[in-house]
Order: C-alpha cells, then sequence, then structure tokens
C-alpha cells in the first residue's frame, strides 16, 4: 500500500468521550458555565485529538511551503513570480511576517522548496522538497502529473510525521506562491460547485481588469482540464499547484499522529479541504485560524464545517493567521491547567 | 481645580500624522499593502497614542476593579452577592481566568477593591480603594452620591497614572461585581437612548423569568431616578457602580497619560463610554479588546465609535477580553519592529 493510502485508511476518529470530559473540567473551573465559549471550545477540540483532557501545551512548527505556477504567466498576480523566491529567501532570514508572528506565538518555522521555478542556494535553513520546477500553465492542460500530485502529497505526509516524531504537538499550514490563489479557486471550484467568479478573489491584490482575467483564466482551466471533483488527486494534478498538495499531506500526516493542524488563509484552506476529501476524518483535527478577506474563503470553511476564530482582515497568507490562532490554542490549555476549581477555590458555583 | 476636571480639560488629542507615518512604515515591509489588515490599523493607532512611529513592546497591566451592588436584593444575577469577594480572592491567589489569561499576555493584574460589602483581608495583594460597602439599591433611590462619584473616578485616575508612572505602558480594564450587568444596562440605556431590553443581557446566566425580572428592575431603576445623560456623573451616582467609575477613571488616566487603553466587555465598555462622555478626546485611546455575547454590548461599542478585535463568544468579564487582545498588540508592534523591508530583503514590491 502506498503511504498515502495507508495515512487515509490508519486514520481515526477523534475521541468525542474526552471533549465532553473536559467540557466537564472546565465546568467545574471558577467561572460561569461557558463563559469562555470559543475558548472552551478549542480546549476540548484539542483535547480530544490528543486523546487526554489535559493535552501538554503544544510543541508548535509551522510549515510553509513554497512553489512557483506555471499560470503565472497569464497576469494573474501583482506581483512577479521571482517574488516567490525572493520570499523563500526572506523565510529563511527571518525578515518575514511569519518569521515575526511565529516567534511571538513560539512556533518554529519549518519552509520548504516544492518546486520554486530557479533552486533556492544550498546551505540555507529550506528543505528542498521539488517536485519540479514550478506547475505547468494550467489553461494548456494539466498543471502536473498525477505521479507528482501522490508525490506533492505524500512528501507533506513524511514532513509532518517527522516534525511528530521529533516532538511537535501542533501544526500549522502557511505558503507562498505568486498565482496560487489562482490554483486555489480552481480547486475550490471543482470541490463545492460554486461559481467561479464565487471562489476567486483579487490575491494579493490585483485591480479590477486583473481580476476579470483571473475569472477567466480559472473559468478556461475548469474547462480545458475537467478535473473530477470524486478524484481528489486529479483535481489537484490538474488545476493545482505543488505546495497545496504538500500542504494537504500536512494535514493528512499531522491527523494520522493526532496532532491537530491550525489552518491558515484561503489556499492552505483549500488544501485542507483536498486533505478532507482525500480522508474525511482528517476534518476533525482541524483549527480553522482565520477569516480571509479573500473572497472564496467563506465557502471553503462551510464546505469544511469550520468556523474561523479570528477576523482580522488579514489577506497575506504564510500561515500568518495561523501563528495567530496557536496563541489561542496556548491560552484555551492554560484555562483547563491552570484554572482554579469552584471547590479548591472556596467559590459558591450557581450551577449557572 | 479637581483631579477629574483637570484630567479632563488637559487631554489632548492623539497624533494622527503619526498614525499615518506609521502605515507608510507598514507600507515598506514585505507584504502587500494592508494585507495584515486590523494588526496595522492597531499598530497605526497604539502609534499614535504613543506619539512615536516604533513604539516599544508594552509593559501592561490589567486593572481589575470589583464592588458590590445593592441591587442585587432584587435576584437579578445567578450567582449570590458573597462571590464577588471569594472572586477578588480568587484573584489575589492567582486562580481565576483572568490570571491565567493575563499570565498568558505578560500582564499583571491589580486588583482593586471598590467597594465589596465585606471588607478584604489585609496582607493580600488586593488594594483597598473603597468607596463604600455596596451601593445602594438603586431601585429605591441613587446608587451612591455625586461625591462618592466623583471620588471612585478619580481613584480609577490616580492608579492608571500610579501605574504609568511606575512604567506601564498598556492598560487593560476588567470587573467583578454581582449585579454589575444590571447597573451597566441602566447606564447604557441612559446614555444611548436604547430601550431597556436591548441594551439588557443575561450576565453571567440567568434565566428566562429572572431575564424579564431583570429589565423591569433596570426600567425601574431609570423612572425612580431620571439620571441626565447630559451629565455623566448624574448617571454614575444614580445608577452605576463604584468599579464602573473607577474604571471609566482608569480610561482617563490612561489617556491623559497618553497610554492605550484596551477595554473588556460590556461592563468595562460601559466605563468606557462613562469616561468618554466626561471626556470626548479619551475615545482615541480605546483598543475594543472583544465582541462580547451579553445583547447591549454592541450598542455600546457603537457609542464609541470601536470596533472589537476578537468575536469569540466570551461572556466572563474579569478583563479576559482584554488579555487575549493585549497579545494582539505584542503582536502588531513585532510586525513594526521585526518585519524586513522590501528593498533590505531584495524583494521585488508591486506597490499592490
Amino acid at each position: 500500500m502506498t503511504l498515502l493510502a495507508q495515512t487515509c485508511t490508519s486514520m481515526t476518529a477523534v475521541d468525542s468521550a474526552v471533549a465532553a470530559a473536559t467540557q466537564r473540567l472546565l465546568d467545574g473551573k471558577t467561572k460561569p458555565r461557558r463563559s469562555l465559549g470559543r475558548l472552551e471550545d478549542l480546549a476540548c477540540r484539542v483535547a480530544a485529538i490528543r486523546g487526554t483532557t489535559t493535552p501538554e501545551l503544544p510543541v508548535k512548527a509551522i510549515i510553509v511551503m513554497g512553489a512557483d505556477h506555471g499560470v503565472a504567466e497569464e497576469g494573474v498576480s501583482a506581483y512577479p513570480q521571482a517574488v516567490t523566491r525572493q520570499m523563500l529567501l526572506n523565510f529563511a532570514t527571518g525578515g518575514a511576517a511569519i518569521n515575526v508572528l511565529a516567534r511571538h506565538a513560539g512556533a518554529q518555522v519549518v519552509v520548504v522548496d516544492m518546486g520554486v521555478r530557479e533552486p533556492l542556494p544550498a546551505g540555507l535553513s529550506i528543505r528542498a522538497q521539488r517536485i519540479g520546477a514550478a506547475t505547468a500553465n494550467f489553461t494548456h492542460g494539466a498543471a502536473m502529473s498525477r505521479a507528482q500530485a501522490t508525490e506533492a502529497v505524500e512528501t507533506g505526509i513524511q514532513l509532518a510525521q517527522e516534525l511528530v516524531a521529533g516532538g511537535v504537538t501542533l501544526l500549522g499550514t502557511g505558503e507562498m506562491g505568486i498565482a496560487n490563489t489562482t490554483a486555489a479557486s480552481a480547486i475550490a471550484a471543482a470541490f463545492t460547485g460554486a461559481a467561479v467568479e464565487a471562489v476567486t478573489g483579487r490575491g494579493t491584490g490585483i485591480d479590477d481588469s486583473g481580476w476579470r482575467r483571473k475569472i477567466d483564466v480559472v473559468r478556461r482551466a475548469l474547462s480545458v482540464n475537467h478535473p473530477d471533483p470524486a478524484d481528489p488527486l486529479d483535481v489537484l494534478a490538474k488545476v493545482g499547484g505543488f505546495e497545496i498538495g504538500g500542504l494537504a499531506g500536512v494535514v493528512l500526516g499531522g491527523a494520522s499522529r493526532k496532532v491537530p493542524v491550525v489552518v491558515d488563509g484561503f489556499i492552505a484552506s483549500v488544501a485542507a479541504l483536498l486533505a478532507v476529501r482525500l480522508a474525511p476524518a482528517a476534518a476533525d483535527y482541524l483549527v480553522a485560524a482565520h477569516q480571509s478577506v479573500e473572497v472564496g474563503h467563506r465557502l471553503v470553511l462551510e464546505a469544511l464545517g469550520l468556523r474561523p476564530l479570528l477576523d482580522l482582515e488579514l489577506r497575506l497568507g504564510e500561515g500568518t493567521g495561523a501563528a495567530l490562532a496557536m496563541s489561542l490554542v496556548d491560552a484555551a490549555l492554560r484555562v483547563l491547567h491552570e484554572m482554579a476549581t469552584f471547590e479548591g477555590a472556596g467559590v459558591s458555583d450557581s450551577g449557572a
């Protein structure tokens, strides 16, 4: 059996009995029942995933995967393709937004080259896992072969499992790839059946004519390739990207090891949807970090059955929203660990 | 001139030129313009308040004021009045939610007894600033005298100014007081003119009959006392609480020293509205932490012209939402301090 098939079939459900027991623990803390709202839900979710009512404060890693996209030549981004590579170098030297916000959250950043056009120099803290040198322009045919699609997903599975084996207990997903909102929109349309304009936004900031061009590009991609929504690898191969496949693998790898995965914005959520189409049980291992400005994000989160924790009008990607949400995971678990009980503190409990 | 009058008249506007200069700095960072959304707004706001484009990472204090309310005898809370005092003891020993979340945010908690019915034992880390032993039941007459109202506000001003003199550069407001949502609803109705049922919620969790009783209590309080919305001290004296007056003072004291004040939920926001009615310039020094479940909170935030940062269905008070939002202030300022520029990192800037 392949790693992908084995990972999907061996995945187990999260432990809902642990979630209920965790809620009972929270109900004994010195506060009105449920008065910490979604922080309590978050504690219960993480507990259910980890299989214990008192999960340790997590060791955190944000996996940021970068790759180039042949479709960039259609003029769908406000930035030149060279920026993908430049930003990976920026990640490696610690100057990007994700580096700052990951430091703030106490998370390590794992930068992965999944297929930037021009290889990055050796000796940097960037893992080379190149599936190719950019995808093909999917307005003319498939973005990648089916074998490459499988390889991309399995790369993510292996990386996540390796990090977990090294002690990581909370994963986050982030990405960088000029034109990758175009791929994400095409995947979102293929999986959800939504109208192309409902899942196609302005990415890093294209103008009106660029946006109309982008919608046309996504439409052509779908009509040229006919991705089969019942076959997730077909969708990835035809209109996806190497980093999107890789991040789907990260979700599967984390879920297979009972580690929650904090999903960043639109592109990372599309990767999570791909993962859930490959293995439906993966859905319960996800935490949606934030509601992105990108127009298709809401539909993708709905398809995943997730409510985002934050709504800060972010539209940067890189895992920046995931980093901010990881701090809320810490807060939720600290409530579970550190708060006094009604009995212990001598506080009257109304039961309200 | 009294401390209150002097504080209100000497308050200056925040520096909007600094906000604009801060946005230009952020626009030079390696990310599409404005792609960090409300985190960028937050950085600009704090910069404008502090009067510098590069404010230091803040030294944080959350002031949690507790007091008892005579109106508790009308049966408007799910908890007995003794819980106010019990929870102040819990704050002093570090077991409450605010202690946990303040530790998470790196904030000190300053616990203040503004007038709990039974004085707290000495030797604990609770500041005794008792304006009285609980307010009077305001369904029969004023909650406190006008002199007490002034004293409550001035106590908050002095405390905030003292903390700032000691190095604090970011204040948060929190409260504890059984029945204080009833007082907050009455103040909100008086200031905004909203219908009583639109600003009266379930507090810590009363049932339907308790909620109807609470609405009736607020209506009686307003018709017995006729608080004058043009005279904020009159509103505080007639239907307020000692801790609400104190927190209004904290806002004024912080604003008078150019320190941002992160406002917690419904009751703390009502206190902030009282402060802004006393000194309109105070509004620009506020950061709204979160949207509470408490029904009147939205109207009060609208009256303040504030958009909350978080929406996590919290309804606990104590400053818990403020603590979580303080972490976002740190994140926003770290972006300003630590991110590379397009030029410095050799990344192509599209200007998008």
